[in-house]
């Protein structure tokens, strides 16, 4: 069952995405090449999968799902630029300012960004006060109290070595806090109660520190092949990681513990929640 | 008249900015820098002019019309950087990067244009709908069909010679569109009619024309101390502007036939876009 509704998440969300309106010029080209690059989807399925959780259908919130996606695309071209990380390569493809040039690839991160509002307030959703909560959050999530202050934060440390408390601290503005919102939008959008929010909430945050763990643990024990990018590279920038701060057995423990607090979370949901309960198992146990 | 009603208009702008929630670090630091650096703050003023012009206060808006400067700064570090127009000087100061570093001042125009969306969903302000088809307006004059579209093509422009046509659609695309977007911002939080909103849409088109058409004027005719960055950097770097293709009085007839259309389009509003008149002028006179 889990890897048919995954299944049918994720072609709800590349149908609408390779539908959107893409232009021949060369700024949709370059969006169009970071956001079709094998991502995981994680954000909107999780979206899609929140919606389901408090009794709706998910189909009629794909177009808002997707606009994390795009979110989290231009983060990562971004963060692959020259001046930040440096990265020539993600998931296996050359990186977005390799192939169209570094102010294209500064200029399709501002579009997949802005496109992404547009997205949120689709009038098709046709939930005006629902969408406005979404958008405030989802901006609060993406920016300078979230991912790009978390960002901030990931480059200033570049070099310092960090406390457990500091590294969770950018995780959870870095990515945690996106990952949140997924769920949240999902919740708001579908017409979750305040108490289903919480534990929406509750799951998501968990969720969000086990898979920063589980990064972790991978670059340590994975192969190249299989990440789609260099294992072992955070020992080789001397970055402090859970692996490195706990060894390998603690931040094994860590996982664990997260991936327990994400399921003691999904309890009030019951069945509904099954899907979700087997993406944290999923995440535990990814490869890649 | 006018003096007074544009300082209060900017009274209302500096005072919102200034009291947003700016906290110490660079991130925030960074973004202030550029926010608070003597921009005219046409697209705000332009947003409470348009309230004020369907007979609306346009205190109630400024959270709203403010989002608007976040996007214009944030368009400006990102157009300042080295890999686009490396400018080391905006305004007299020195640009972003050169006082935060490139990567700083990446993610300060990220966190700048994620921020202008939470201001636009403020549930302060009330309009759920309205607030919406704003977002929707926004987010397309600043995308990839609006602002950053035409930050590509001008990018890609570099060194071509152009024909007027062609310089046209760069600016509509590049400054039109979201000048227009400001206008209309005004008037649809003020609860204006169809009509209303049209007639703003043809003054605030016309307005940003002559806008450039004017840039391309003083950048000829200005001098640098004036202007805050060097005159004739147009004509050094080669660049097909109005001047260059119609010659100076050319450009100044075509700036005059403008200015005359924009004026026209606010007729239907009587004495209450006495200030968006006066505004076309002031546009006309501009000395910097």
């Amino acid at each position: 069952m889990f890897k048919e509704t995954f299944q049918r998440y994720l072609s709800m969300i590349e149908q609408t995405l390779a539908q959107l309106p893409w232009e021949k010029d060369v700024l949709n080209q370059s969006m169009y090449y970071s956001l079709i690059g094998g991502g995981k989807r994680i954000r909107p399925v999780l979206a899609l999968a929140s919606a389901e959780a408090v009794g709706s259908n998910p189909e009629s919130i794909v177009p808002a799902a997707i606009a994390l996606e795009l979110i989290h695309t231009y983060s990562l071209i971004h963060d692959d630029l020259p001046a930040m990380d440096n990265d020539d390569y993600r998931r296996g493809r050359l990186s977005n300012h390799k192939v169209f040039g570094e102010a294209n690839a500064i200029l399709a991160g501002d579009a997949l960004l802005t496109y992404a509002f547009e997205l949120l307030a689709n009038p098709k959703l046709g939930q005006p006060e629902r969408q406005l909560r979404v958008i405030r959050e989802v901006a609060l999530a993406a920016g300078k109290v979230g991912m790009v202050g978390g960002q901030v934060a990931d480059v200033a440390a570049e070099g310092k070595s960090l406390t457990l408390l500091e590294i969770e601290e950018i995780h959870k503005a870095k990515t945690g806090a996106l990952l949140t919102a997924s769920a949240r939008l999902g919740g708001i959008l579908a017409g979750g109660t305040e108490d289903q929010l919480k534990a929406l909430t509750s799951y998501a945050q968990a969720l969000g520190l086990a898979f920063q763990i589980k990064d972790d643990i991978l670059d340590v024990v994975g192969d190249s092949d299989t990440l789609g990018k260099p294992a072992g590279s955070d020992l080789r920038q001397n970055k402090a990681t859970y692996v490195s701060l706990l060894g390998l057995e603690g931040a094994e423990y860590q996982l664990h513990a997260q991936i327990k607090e994400a399921l003691s979370a999904l309890q009030p949901f019951g069945e509904a929640a099954s899907f979700l309960k087997e993406l944290a198992y999923y995440i535990e146990q990814r490869k890649h």
